[in-house]
């Protein structure tokens, strides 16, 4: 099962030429180009130095996308905003992700929520995108065959597929989605509203026996009907929403609150950012989902319900910077009220990007080894890890290594 | 080695009447009496639930005091400065700490640095402590016979020792401090200096069969002809320095940039107090130690020497408060530059009294268990843990939890 | 117009025993014993010296209260919840308090809205207030009647009434309200909803010739057809909503961007409250009126229309503390994006009692001037000063300063 | 008195290749150019409509500089450490900055203090400058003959020059500088040590007939004889220290807590800096200057000395960013305690360079009125205005505002 020469492996986006699907391109190139370090990326820690991940270099980068621009386009809208990255990194690397855009595809915006729609409209729309199928199966076929053409173009040992497109706004699957017979039915079905595009992209990844990611939370494969075709395909899957900023330092900080048994009397979370991420969670909807994936975080390392409160608002200025502010309310010995408060402020393209490439050697690694199902030891990646009740990140972080075979100390 | 009933364990403490040891009186009352809950308490946590850990009702108030002051006074004066706790826990518990207090002796002040000796200045001495000893050796054995009476007196199965005193100003051991052999001609001697307080009271601990813990950053049982005694006698010890706040986060936060590649450029630290504590370190040479043992954390987490920087400030009007403000500027993916803040605000005494407590609890299970030498399993009580080089707060905590059998989940 | 000696001043506020109220009559009571300083009382500035201000001893304390509460029983239960002041100043006044209490009414709750009675079902209310009266004329008669007792039984030459009692969910005044010669009709009728209490009361104090001040930013005065009344009667009043936490900080910071032509991007202000205040603001209609009163300081100052967001939560663990964070994005010279945050941790109660003694002071010397109508010379107490544009600190104090007199250096 | 067509003003920096220096460079070519708004302009505010400033089209710029740099270099070397401002406004400015460098001469580093030489030991020096002149005289002779060649060569009317180089360690003036009569002894001599380059450069400005600024600490036109100097040849001249950030929000904050009667208690300021203002201060005696400086703001506004404690570390990870954290602990009614705290996070030199521009703007008027000595309505610019005791932003400001003739509202 080890690594062989010549062992090429496709990382496929959703959403390949947004903030964080050009970023990955960016920064396969000035890796390998040697133009930056491997700050970010966890599979580059010496933990995981034997674990026989697929190298970066490779790593074949291609994706759907539904707006009408191109990778180089996108990487430089992203530095004109806000100048995270030095620009002698950009120039230099600019015809490799011209050859990346190749492997980019017209997405489908058949079941896009309200939220996304809005987005579309202030974008030109891919043609191949824009024209829109008429059946979810259609989408579905369309889809698998540019994965499976992917494959075949690039002679890949394996594809790993990762949505990180716009949040969509409702995230629980409706009651059809449950029964695994009436998929289907649904598939064919021109009645638009039952299988959001995250589904759909979804079953295309597993149909095409490729391994899949949700980086949001949108719904995915947490559909039932859709989760149940994954398993019967033994493909490995994971999800949902990053962990890449404020809900990361939760998960690192309550468990310090729990293990010295201060009581968490609140804990209070403002997030302010700018990017389209924003601008989609602008919808009271598509924000009130991801709330809920933010919110649980304590509770469920604490143990009981302290008073939370977690707000997301879109501050247009900010651009890629997000920025939140945590009030926590503890009480100590002889009932002492204490507080701590922290303001963080990152770039959330740049902290989810990484992970993006992480996820795809960890999915990799599933694949080479048969595994199928859900990829539990994940959790520590994501807000909302399938099938994982812990929210604490070195718990989570233990089960990775240990998992994955990583030299522990 | 299980416990037995009427099994009564000793908790003596070197500063019996400062504002840790009085909290650690009242705590002990209020909480027997069900006054308050177990914040702040780790060795209440549901997972040493199996450790048998003496009882708290079984433990017995003691201590060294030099100062001229009763539990009474001392608790009243910290709830009149900075009202941290309910004034109705407090009255109540009057006639208990008239009790507890009953079993307080005259300390030391043999071997006083400069900084403590200015505190002293403004205070009113016991008559026992003025009356000083002419040599170390005189010194180390009053303070030897007041354990063993304290001992004899209660019918306690077992005596730990922690010193919650001023902090010293000069940490290094001096030259003569590390032959073995000199120790005795240093007792004897009658020139000051090179034994200061902290490590006469550790001798004494030693001599007197009881395990010793060093909450504050002094020498101690550090000196290494002490230390020698302790490991001929048999007798467990640790220390240095209690991590009860801004240490503690960062050794909580650090492990979380570590693990996610993110390189920290520089970690800003510092730290504002207003009680005798900070008084004392207003003293350029104590803070000096004091800030070391607060700033290596960092580079021992990462693996590498961040710019840090670490400062202690006195400011009487905080009283017990401290307040402390950590600038973190670190670097992610494509080398972008991102920055995390967090602002602590929290009372020391209230910080550091459930901890002695823990200590003496998870002391006595060793001198139980018949165990000497370094408790390096406790580790995570302390900014400098004896032996350990591991600074990672969950690293350290897993320690912890397998040696005291606790059942880890 | 001078001060003649045995002049007396009454001070009544309607919610008398709310946090503010028992606050400002503690520190009355205080004040004269000589327990406590000036601190927070703006009027005892040196500038105000010549300003012939009536002494803190002259005012006299009364007002309406609808809960079953006593002066005593409100402080004692306030400072058990928050420990903000010393327990040492509540024990010698609480003969004091007694007395105060004996000129506290019953209030009335007609007109009273939803979130208002929401806290009033979890209260005892007092037999007076629960005997609601039939018609608002019925209720404006008898609390003017309590006024007007009130300046007999104590030899008052005024009356300044205040209100500090629960912020109130509709802050538009209905359009029968704009009407004059309606107001009649509308105070004969039972149907409810179209007076709120607030108003009510306001229209109380015009016809006992009181001066009216409202500290909240429920309707009172601001209804047309009651300030129609005020100015024929010629009281002077003022309102609304007392400027004590936040918006102060933002009243004194936005000028410093506009004076340094540093332009304001976005300005997003967090605020969490624990007391009653911030129970009756967890009503969404009540914190919208709110946050209004509070958002709109920022544009009034910079003269443009930066992003703002504003937010209020009820976080009970804070008791009386309110918790607000405020992160200002800028763009300076080249274009360059830069930011500033703050933290405010202020006692809401401790912030607005000094101000509500001022304000009676200072409404005082108007009734002794013989003036009526707004007061606008008293701006800077509030964030939505009735008839003046204005939000800017300086330019605001600066007008205080020449209405009253004082001696501007 | 009125502004003629053809009026030019030179500005003429000392240190003119400096991030400040440059800066203002770019930022004169950049408005030009419309390329970016006027943002962090005071003069362009529209309070200053009809005071008759010189336009910034007529501003030409010149300067001293020790290190071989050419602006071009140092704008790219600023961009490429911080990305504070869009390369595109660069690009197009590479032309004019090439111009203005041919007005930039070298300077003298005679009298250069420790922290200078350490900083000039690192870069490259001009030949002009290496060529250190034997005695004070002859470098002010040199200095003061490149400036009347700058003003003839370019047709100016009026020079303004403005000392915006490195912060020299020693600012008070030795003994022999309070003598007039023995300055000229001084100049002629070759020892070194009483005269530093600041108070050689203000001299050379003074004797060309130039007005003088003085933006950093050091001693420059204070030294007592040089001023005496400036008095009798009626130049205009101001100072010390550049009020750009931190004591910027203090002179702007203090002033709310004095017009409130907050009692401050104590008042505690951290900055850290990244920038070679920053390298420089890490010389102790250096910061111990800048610090004087920044602290006095406090009791300078609230007439009390709270305890203050402000810090300046070079973290060099910030490049030209500097964050500054204060915390202000206050009492308020009843004696309670509360607090406030800010970060500031902004770009050092970007907030200096518009400043630069407004004082010589404000400056030139003062030439063009005839007035000289000490401009003190530009107290509101720095942190320790020459012969002005308020500290408070607003007083100032309104100084400001009526001298320059501006319409006040």
């Amino acid at each position: 099962m080890g690594l062989t020469t010549g062992h090429r492996v496709g990382l496929w986006l959703i959403g390949a030429c947004g903030s964080i699907g050009s970023s990955v391109a960016l920064g396969l190139a000035a890796m390998r180009r040697g133009l930056c370090g491997h700050e970010g990326l966890v599979s580059q820690l010496p933990v995981f130095k034997g674990a026989d991940l697929v190298p970066l270099e490779a790593i074949v980068f291609g994706g759907h996308e539904v707006r009408d621009v191109t990778l180089v386009d996108a990487i430089q809208e992203s530095h004109a905003r806000a100048a995270l990255f030095d620009a002698d990194l950009m120039h230099p690397c600019a015809d490799d992700l011209t050859a990346m855009h190749a492997a980019v595809r017209g997405g489908s915006v058949l079941g896009a929520t309200p939220a996304v729609r809005v987005m579309l409209d202030q974008s030109a729309v891919r043609p191949q995108a824009r024209n829109i199928e008429l059946t979810p199966r259609d989408a579905v076929n369309r889809l698998a065959d540019d994965l499976r053409r992917f494959r075949a173009d690039h002679g890949l040992a394996h594809v790993v597929v990762i949505n990180v497109s716009s949040c969509e706004s409702n995230h629980e699957a409706s009651e059809a989605l449950h029964g695994r017979g009436e998929l289907d039915a649904i598939l064919a079905s021109r009645s638009e509203g039952v299988l959001t595009t995250s589904s759909i992209y979804a079953l295309a990844a597993v149909e095409a026996g490729c391994a899949y990611v949700n980086f949001t939370p949108s719904l995915g494969i947490s559909a039932p009907a859709i989760r149940a075709r994954a398993d019967e395909r033994g493909v490995p899957y994971m999800g949902c929403d990053g962990k890449t900023g404020e809900t990361l330092v939760k998960s690192v900080l309550a468990p310090m609150f729990a293990l010295r048994n201060l009581k968490v009397l609140s804990w209070v979370g403002h997030n302010i950012l700018g990017n389209r991420d924003g601008q989609v969670l602008a919808d009271a909807r598509t924000r009130a989902a991801k709330i809920k994936s933010k919110d649980s975080t304590i509770s469920d390392v604490v143990g009981y319900k302290p008073a939370t409160h977690t707000s997301i608002e879109f501050i247009p200025s900010l651009d890629d910077w997000k920025v939140a502010w945590d009030f926590i309310h503890f009480q100590g010995f002889l009932g002492t009220k204490m507080n701590m408060q922290f303001t963080w402020q990152g770039s959330d393209s740049m902290l989810a990007a990484p992970l993006v490439i992480d996820l795809a050697r960890f999915a990799e690694l599933e694949l080479r080894r048969g595994a199928g199902g859900p990829m539990k030891h994940l959790a520590c990646f994501f807000k909302s890890p399938m099938d994982v009740a812990e929210r604490d990140y070195f718990t989570q972080w233990t089960r990775l290594v240990r998992h994955v075979g990583g030299a522990m100390d």
